[in-house]
């Protein structure tokens, strides 16, 4: 029965407990004087009674806040409302009501603000699409809640806050730096001291922290170009000379550009944004650079965690025997979104020098949480859940090539990458990305813009980005399916299909003279060789190259002029067929629409026909 | 029995739980390669035997590793060491060893450096002191443990995870924001809308944001002389021009000096390190001149919830109806020290211009701690911390007062404060403040030096600064009578005593004549006048002014040319006897050590003695 009489009012339904409810309740109107001081309050078991619920849940409250002073029993007469709280506060009911006023022309006085990057990479409510191609976000269920959870406990035991609440603002927790210097550096290759790292507010206040420290307007940076538009910003803060050198399939180009730097910042373990890792020999070649024209490098290892593909290079910092590399890392982009833990390591000089900066700019980055990171890291959670995103990921990166391969070939090219949580897709010449993101945003797809990854406005209009660490594995397929739907028809009208093709289109006849015995060779649209053949007895049999070699077997056949092939595992073992088109060497495929599939070349047999 | 062959060792003695234990031990063994990929671990039956603990605990640790990926199980065989956490890892048995070469000068790259006042106030070691005067470190029992961990928990369920987890860069929780904008700001007179609120990583970096924003080398800013001197340093990093403004016993000084200014810097409540409070006419004052001249106002209130005596003043803010004041504080020290939550309450323009200025350089502060002192503030658990803590320092800023007044009257002087962390102490004219402190150390007793807070060398040497937040009450009147001796001993070449005064000693006769029915005056450490009452029947009456309104009474009599006295509380009732020379109007009192204690003047019956 409801009582519009009662003191409070309570809501089953909520996550939040009885208790604390009450607590809540309670505890506002008190402050807020709904509950004037002095007025009483009613007994526990009248509470109880009107929220219907348990006189001890009343009970535990109402002795909470008498210990605490919110609230005081006189003896034979009741509980009441005491005056405790407001000792040594401004009485709020004299206070003077505040006009809005907005005469001042705030925006003339403003000096500082230079940055130009906000760009949004997904809208907030990017949970609503169906297909969220997005990279950096988090479905929460991939969140280690009990985990952190129980680091965050062991940090805020009495005796742990004892010894972190004696740090001050020039020192880091202990426990933090002997985890990350004995468990996440050796796995970068990277040996050091503890002198030799500082721990920052994520891995964004370690770049600028950097900056402060090495960079003013007699610096020239190069950065990667497209690179990571904030740390242009903050370049442009400081005052830097900016050089944007090129990035190709080995990363960073090292050539005489960067011979006038005084610094290089390098995202070499998956390029940002392109995903591309650093060779060995390029990072060879930069180190060899750096010590020759003296530049210090800034080594921006972010991602490292994400190395899908053989094992991943070490660090530039582990190769560098010459103590330039300053190194920047943070402990996942999961943990980092909501406990923002970032680290650099760099020569004892560099960090002592840092640190003075971090304490007047921030004091120190909260240390419950660098407590609560330490013991996430000393019991192994972790480890657990890297593996558990590894794993994750790795699904969705791979579901997510063969789908690109299978619903956009030679369409898109994603280059030669090992690893990250995004692919960088080059789409056919005359797709407007913008436009595209556009539309496939209308349909429940989000992809990704690349425009702010560029210094200038010329920037190739045919790339987006595509993530996966939002997407759910069962929903990629299908939304590629439909992205690529979408491709096809804005460049319908530059694509070749059937009717307007360059070439001779093979009949059944014409077909089965060439196809019998023949090796077709492909490229993946992720980079990777491949080869088919097609053996006289009906059977098929694939081969890709690159890291991950992979097999497939399969059957082809020729019907009404066509011809078609199923997989066993490739292309979701579809059934597939095929208009062919010689043009020259080139063997063209157009699907039962009429619509431009593949381009091969034939390995031999070339002379089967003769056309 | 010791058994060296088992796997790990455990420690009982230690807090952490033996499950906690087992599996740091097994995950750091497993990860550092000592317990290698493929071997065979004890049976849970085996370990647990081995290491005298329950098997049950035994079996929770290795199904949670099992789970986790780092072991598995194999039928009929036992527990073995997976190689799961390897993948997608830099192999460690293959990095290469950095050679710790130190060849670059780091140290000539160094741009950003301009910190100069890392000044600390207290050594790291602190708590081996006995009597620790100094300001902002706190004893870790004062620490709100239960309540932090309640408040961190109940930010940390999934469904509380899932929301702060969709927060970008540019967003604060808007719970916090909530609370803040309810059940703080109002103490303060300040009524805002959550779009003038902003959260920061403490209030150092709400003042490094605010000078980013508004601060360049075309600004002139005027700061408290004496003033904080982390402010100052953050002045000099934007190449302002800055004004050191003097501090009288009403705050700021208000004059022509402030003309030239575009910006003020000033902390009202406390100031930050005499603890004067600003008048509401000084405030006024102040905000009519940043209107007429067209000045903009920082207000940096972090110790507004220590006022002890009368009611706090509305912040600056509160009294500005132009917008032009810039709110800064913070959520109490004692949280702020390891939770590290500030913000800034300001025209909607300037906090959306923070927001990216924020966002550039630090993402976004940690959303947990956001979360978790929302809950903090919701369940009343700040607000009952304050009132506790507000006890406690009321307590200790009581007795020290009192204890400076009773060793050290006539010696040094506090100002008329009413209240903050600590006093700002000026001593007698020759004292060295720095020797003081040293040779204070000596003996246990850390007292805070002040040079760190003036703009030039020219500082008041003979002042230093006594805080109440690290030393327990039972402590505060011993400690400052062990200084009051040192003291004494460091300036005996110069105080006046009972050889050398100027002045009548007045014989047990003339001291019969005159004191009956006089009324005395004095002056108490604090600036509070006090009248002391010598009835002619043996009684005494003592009546202090100021705030608090102080009486006390007593008796007095004559013995061997003494004048002896005990109050009923005040001088903790201790009897009490003075040698009495009279200097023209003056009256001084010397005690039995012949030593100078006070002097006085007569408020009537001076005529009674004619000398």
């Amino acid at each position: 029965m409801y009582n519009d009489n009662r003191l409070i009012h309570i809501d089953v339904s909520l996550k939040q407990s009885l208790q604390h409810q009450i607590r809540q309740k309670l505890v506002e109107g008190i402050l807020a004087g709904s509950f004037a001081v002095g007025s009483r309050l009613p007994s526990s078991r009248k509470l109880a009674n009107q929220l219907q619920v348990s006189r001890n849940t009343v009970v535990i409250v109402y002795q909470q806040l008498m210990d605490e002073g919110y609230i005081l029993s006189r003896e034979r007469s009741g509980i009441y409302v005491s005056d405790e709280f407001q000792k040594g506060r401004l009485n709020f009911q004299q206070r003077p009501i505040q006009t809005n006023n907005k005469l001042l022309d705030h925006k003339s006085r403003f000096k500082g603000s230079v940055a130009t990057s906000f760009v949004k990479s997904s809208p907030t409510n990017w949970r609503n699409y169906k297909y969220p191609f997005i990279d950096g976000k988090f479905d929460s269920s991939l969140y280690p809640v009990k985990e952190w959870r129980d680091a965050s406990n062991m940090a805020n035991t009495t005796s742990d806050i004892a010894q972190w609440s004696e740090l001050h603002g020039l020192e880091d927790d202990p426990m933090l730096i002997d985890e990350i210097r004995t468990k996440i550096l050796p796995r970068r290759g990277i040996q050091s001291t503890a002198d030799e790292i500082l721990i920052t507010v994520g891995n964004r206040q370690a770049l600028h922290l950097v900056c402060m420290l090495f960079v003013d307007n007699t610096t020239t940076v190069a950065v990667e170009e497209p690179g990571y538009p904030e740390f242009r910003d903050l370049l442009k803060l400081q005052g830097a000379t900016i050089i944007s050198q090129n990035v190709d399939d080995k990363g960073i180009v090292v050539d005489e550009n960067l011979d006038q730097c005084n610094i290089i910042y390098t995202t070499p373990s998956h390029q940002t944004p392109t995903s591309i890792t650093m060779s060995l020999a390029r990072r060879d070649e930069l180190l060899t650079k750096a010590k020759r024209k003296d530049f210090l490098i800034i080594e921006d290892d972010f991602e490292f965690e994400s190395n899908f593909l053989g094992q991943p290079h070490p660090a530039l910092r582990s190769l560098d025997n010459d103590n330039r590399v300053v190194y920047i890392s943070c402990l996942s982009k999961v943990l980092a979104s909501g406990v923002q833990i970032g680290f650099v390591v760099a020569d004892s000089h560099v960090i002592s020098e840092l640190k003075k900066i971090r304490k007047m700019i921030l004091h120190n980055p909260p240390y419950n949480n660098q407590r609560a990171v330490a013991y996430f890291l000393s019991q192994g959670y972790y480890d657990a859940y890297m593996m558990h995103l590894h794993k994750t990921f790795f699904e969705r990166w791979l579901t997510l090539r063969e789908a690109l391969n299978i619903y956009l070939p030679n369409c898109v090219d994603t280059g030669p990458i090992q690893g990250g949580t995004a692919y960088w897709i080059t789409g056919p010449e005359q797709l407007d990305g913008e436009y595209l993101r556009e539309k496939a945003a209308e349909i429940g797809i989000l992809i990704e813009p690349v425009k702010h990854y560029f210094s200038t406005a010329d920037y190739p209009e045919n790339c987006f980005r595509m993530g996966i660490t939002s997407i759910p594995n069962n929903r990629i397929q299908e939304g590629v399916k439909k992205l690529a739907e979408l491709i096809h028809q804005l460049t319908e009208d530059y694509e070749e299909n059937l009717g307007n093709a360059k070439g001779h289109l093979l009949s059944e006849l014409e077909l089965e003279t060439l196809l019998p015995d023949i090796i077709l060779e492909c490229q993946m649209v992720y980079g990777v060789p491949c080869t088919i053949e097609l053996c006289s007895d009906g059977n098929m049999i694939g081969h890709t190259g690159g890291k991950d070699n992979e097999d497939d077997v399969g059957r082809w056949w020729i019907k009404d002029g066509m011809y078609y092939r199923q997989w066993n595992l490739w292309g979701y073992g579809y059934i597939k067929g095929f208009h062919v088109i010689m043009d020259g060497d080139k063997m063209k495929w157009f699907d039962s629409d009429n619509r431009f599939v593949r381009e091969l070349d034939l390995k031999n047999n070339t002379s089967k026909l003769d056309l």
